[in-house]
């Protein structure tokens, strides 16, 4: 029988293992920052209805530049961050802000070139960057999770990376980066800056978009997603705002019908029910500001959060506490610094359920 | 205004063009190999359902692995080729064989490392080669696109590559390898050994698939998609099929998530009526048949086929021959060696009016 080791693998891929977190089948799923709210039976519908209607030419190729899901992309884009001013010139979508991700590093970085981001943020990052064959820069983040502009400023400039990511609210730590931070490394940075806001929609009322950077600064990219607030995890889109010239260099790696005609579909019928899916997001800050409390009030350190995750700690055995909260039938995520966990905010009736299984098995810690 | 060139993209890509054949809106597109069939109205309700089915819950991430799709898939190639033994365990999926292939570029190719391909062949091969980093070499098809066993060999053993590119049928040619030239590649090759079968289902009686190798050869990797035959080039679904460590290797590439659930339960559906889908099959070699006997009638040259194209030539100004073609609403394909032109099989009308035409057009020529 043949082994991974006996295969002509690349090299430095040798001994490294899958990424993902377990895919358990448990009661409540806390670990993956889904959207606990499934979608109505009407948008049900909608969706595969939006389907039957494409499916009748599935033996043609789709659009290959998804011209009008980026148009309407743009739209939602616009109603998010009013002065935005993006069109579907302005946008690009992929399979998952991964692929967006993987497409930004194949067309701006590369063999001899490099990337810097601050850790602990999202790891795919480096992983990305490490399989195009850029080289990864980690220039850690604060002690607090935060980002001091000055400290950011002077890794950018000592090391001169060819793309600089950012992520805000940033994840696994949820904490959002003050825009002084990004525009005083746009200020600086020699290439691309990439501000991944996959938890964008859950940001604070006081927290702003770097959308609002995008009209001054054409080496900026903002990337989103559908699979978070969007509650749209299974249909995969992830999409960015840039430059219109940023979108042409894309062009010149993505893989040609990338993006299939049925996902353009129920993309944008998600996009056309957009109100009904972002419906959930004022109850889902709501309680992730009163999870917050509660584990502050249990004696945890918790992470300031403008996502719908939640960063707390410190033990001395993470995996002690995620073993036994998982023993109860709550799924959350051994992730980021070595002393923390992570918990995604479901409904009221899953984030109850956690705080008892994490009660008892802090208990049983002690 | 900012331009692409303003941009830091890498510099091998300065000066590159967008991949992508034109996408005209004309009456009769024999242009990009697709299955001029759409699914029945049966098989367009049964797609809808099944995006309905997976709509209430499209807010969980998708299965990351697609386990019941890729022994869906285990099973249609087992039908295809009995004796094949496949299970879910030897057989990978993702978005398009475009996605496979840069997958296995990233697996065992990457920068240091060196693919081989014999030229004319299908474009991409080279091009996500180059945007995975790895070095592309042409060791060319014989004079009538065929591949001697023998110089095959020897251009192997010369080159020593970590990756070396077969297609067959052989797109833009539509020419089958014999069985002798792939088992005598794959004796002497020091790395991995792709089969690209994105048109195996159009082969004709007597030519056999590489499916029938895999058994006796670890480092043999067969790729299929269901966007030609299968009438799902919507969809955007491609395959492999392959030893148990070959996926190993790619789940240290591929990106998480990367195969929608929407993606899944319509692949699957597909499936499930691949009877209906593949029933055109047998129309679509005989029309094959009849065309290429019509255009050698003709006085062209053209090359055998066991795909759902032709080539056929040759001319001294190809542009010129096809846009007359286009005038008369037929979109073709300027594609592959300097002086020819392919056709894709459509419908019986659709190749009539091509005829029509093509007869026009060399009439204006003389």
């Amino acid at each position: 029988m043949t082994s991974l080791n006996d295969l002509p693998i690349r090299d430095d891929l040798r001994g490294r293992e899958p990424y993902g977190a377990p895919q358990l089948d448990v009661a409540v799923r806390l670990n993956t920052n889904e959207n606990p709210y499934p979608p109505s039976p009407r948008l049900v519908k909608a969706l595969g209805e939006a389907v039957a209607e494409v499916a009748g030419s599935l033996n043609r190729y789709p659009d290959r530049d998804a011209v009008a899901l980026r148009a309407d992309l743009a739209d939602f884009l616009n109603a998010d961050t009013p002065g935005a001013g993006l069109t579907a010139e302005r946008v690009w979508a992929a399979n998952g802000s991964n692929e967006i991700i993987q497409q930004i590093l194949q067309a701006f970085g590369g063999p001899g070139r490099r990337a810097l981001g601050f850790e602990p943020s999202y790891s795919m990052h480096p992983i990305i960057t490490h399989v195009s064959g850029t080289a990864w820069i980690d220039a850690q983040r604060d002690e607090d999770f935060g980002l001091d502009p000055e400290r950011a400023v002077a890794a950018v400039e000592a090391h001169r990376p060819d793309i600089v990511f950012l992520t805000s609210p940033n994840n696994p730590t949820g904490t959002a980066l003050p825009p002084e931070a990004i525009e005083a490394i746009l200020e600086v940075a020699p290439g691309m800056v990439v501000v991944d806001e996959a938890y964008g929609e859950f940001r604070r009322e006081d927290t702003l978009s770097s959308l609002e950077l995008l009209p001054d600064h054409p080496r900026l990219i903002v990337t989103r997603t559908m699979s978070k607030a969007f509650a749209m995890a299974g249909t995969r889109l992830g999409y960015l705002a840039a430059d219109p010239a940023v979108i042409e260099a894309l062009l010149l790696v993505r893989l040609p019908y990338h993006l299939s005609a049925v996902t353009q579909a129920v993309a944008r019928t998600a996009l056309a029910h957009s109100e009904e899916l972002l419906g959930t997001v004022d109850t889902l800050r709501h309680e992730r500001d009163l999870l917050v409390g509660w584990l502050r009030s249990q004696g945890l350190r918790v992470a300031d959060s403008d996502a719908n995750f939640v960063l707390f700690g410190t033990f001395a055995d993470r995996r002690r506490v995620w073993r036994a909260v998982l023993d109860q039938g709550v799924l959350i995520r051994e992730v980021g610094p070595p002393e923390w966990l992570r918990v995604s905010i479901g409904t009221s009736e899953e984030t109850a359920t956690f705080r008892s299984a994490l009660t008892t098995a802090l208990k049983e810690a002690q």
